[in-house]
């Protein structure tokens, strides 16, 4: 079934009958725990709350009751031993997916790639994924890396795209159109980017992605609007009909990101690809409707 | 007085009763020929329409009976010799603005960038400034440089915000918001348009840019949307507020150009600064409407 809007996707979830178990490291925050309500409303995982000891009691009774969350209490209140704690019950195969609440990311980021202790398999890159359902598309997109790794290698780029892939086709997406963003369609060795594109593209023809279509160097536009690209003469089929977008840094995922949700209307989903499960980690400005889209797209992934 | 959008923008100029002289370089292209009438229609501006002897030809009956559009014709058809000699009606004192028609950019480039017969004195920088009209926002929004410069040195980077603020203030904005847009809102070593952002912070505190507020590093939402701003404490007067968001790097620049029209439904102006006169370059999408608005730009500008 091809999944093309979040409502699509909690259908399916519920009807996948799988309730993944998310760790959530010290859920306290109004924010945090309006999402975990909508997660428990919705019926699609299972909870762990890791915090001290006082965390139950700032926890509203819906969620006590609700048979679907446990408490993981710890005798230490800092942000770095409550996301330690939260990372060892992945580990443990307690949980299936991990999920910021109240800690710093820098806390919950140095649990996570503890060389020991934490999340990440030796040689594994750390990527950020981003869907948006926005008005005016006709699908879902994604994109990356807006939050994570701010100038791709090539190497570092074949595996976002990797892990993009594998995400989109559990969205049913058998060969997603991967638009390579750029801000004119040259390729010029003055922007090293394009030329990485190219040897994307070879290795696409080579059938190193699987079954996918990829373009460009092109610009969101092209990459999304179909009459642009007829202006342009630009006859790819990834063009008016992008599934993911790769983006060349970190500053034009990022502006395409606050772009697209305060400008477009889009509404968010977010996780961290690459560690041994999906990691939700969300802004601080983040809704709690993209927190709980994002509880959704981790669920899909795990 | 102060203008708030382009409608506002059309009222001023004809208000003002000074009709600037356009040059523009082959208009035989629909698209060209329809943003033509609209300024005639508007009677903003006079125009001198340069070509080849066949331009006359191509043009409706319409501009040529308007009494305010005159042919300029040359014996010649080549990109390069229509671009020169639109660039020479302004350089003898003809046209206060030029603009491109059907030409290549790079023809249209090279006759402006003509060391001997060109419009860019020694030492000026050429640059990029859009103006965008957005359903959601309260104001115009000012934006740079999304087209030439594709990452701006410090020196670049005064020069392209002292040129913004001089349009910002034929808008009737006496102190503008600039935003200095990052994907985070932490100065790190590691990304240089950070550290040149608190130097530029420091040159505005020393007056260096006349009347002013200026912040950042912050990103695109916070930049244009209070609650962000709120959300991560940040309370610089520029957030939620920005008339002028300066880019790091020509990807997000592009990239916020791009979706800011597509997603966002923006409605777009856009010239190049730093010539002996303002100069509209369109680009291959632009719809007629966008042309006009770039007319209307220059206009106020000039």
């Amino acid at each position: 079934m091809l999944i093309t809007s979040f409502e699509q996707l909690t259908e399916c979830i519920k009807a996948s009958g799988k309730k993944r178990r998310i760790a959530v490291a010290n859920p306290s925050d109004h924010c945090s725990i309006e999402a975990l309500e909508m997660a428990l409303d919705a019926d699609i995982a299972e909870l762990i709350l890791v915090g001290d000891n006082t965390l139950e009691s700032k926890l509203p009774e819906k969620i006590l009751a609700s048979g679907k969350a446990g408490i993981h209490a710890i005798d230490a209140s800092d942000a770095d031993s409550i996301s330690a704690a939260a990372v060892e019950v992945v580990r443990s195969g307690k949980a299936d997916i991990l999920m910021k609440g109240l800690v710093n990311t820098d806390n919950y980021l140095r649990a996570i790639l503890n060389k020991e202790h934490g999340l990440l398999p030796k040689g594994n890159v750390l990527t950020h994924l981003s869907v948006a359902q926005v008005p005016g598309y006709h699908k879902l997109l994604f994109f990356s890396d807006v939050a994570v790794i701010p100038y791709p290698t090539l190497q570092q780029r074949v595996e976002i795209i990797k892990y993009d892939l594998a995400t989109c086709r559990k969205f049913g997406i058998t060969e997603p159109k991967v638009a390579l963003i750029h801000f004119t369609e040259k390729v010029n060795e003055k922007f090293p980017n394009s030329v990485d594109y190219v040897k994307l593209e070879e290795m696409a023809a080579n059938g190193d992605f699987g079954p996918v279509m990829i373009g460009g160097p092109m610009d969101v536009k092209t990459a999304c609007d179909t009459h642009s690209a007829q202006v342009k003469g630009i006859s790819s089929p990834v063009c008016g009909d992008a599934d993911l977008l790769i983006f060349p840094n970190i500053e034009s995922g990022n502006t395409f990101y606050k772009t697209i949700t305060f400008f477009g209307h889009a509404t968010i989903a977010g996780m961290l690809q690459g560690a041994q499960c999906p990691i939700i980690l969300p802004s601080r400005s983040d809704s709690p409707e993209s927190k709980f889209n994002s509880m959704l797209l981790a669920c899909i992934s795990a």
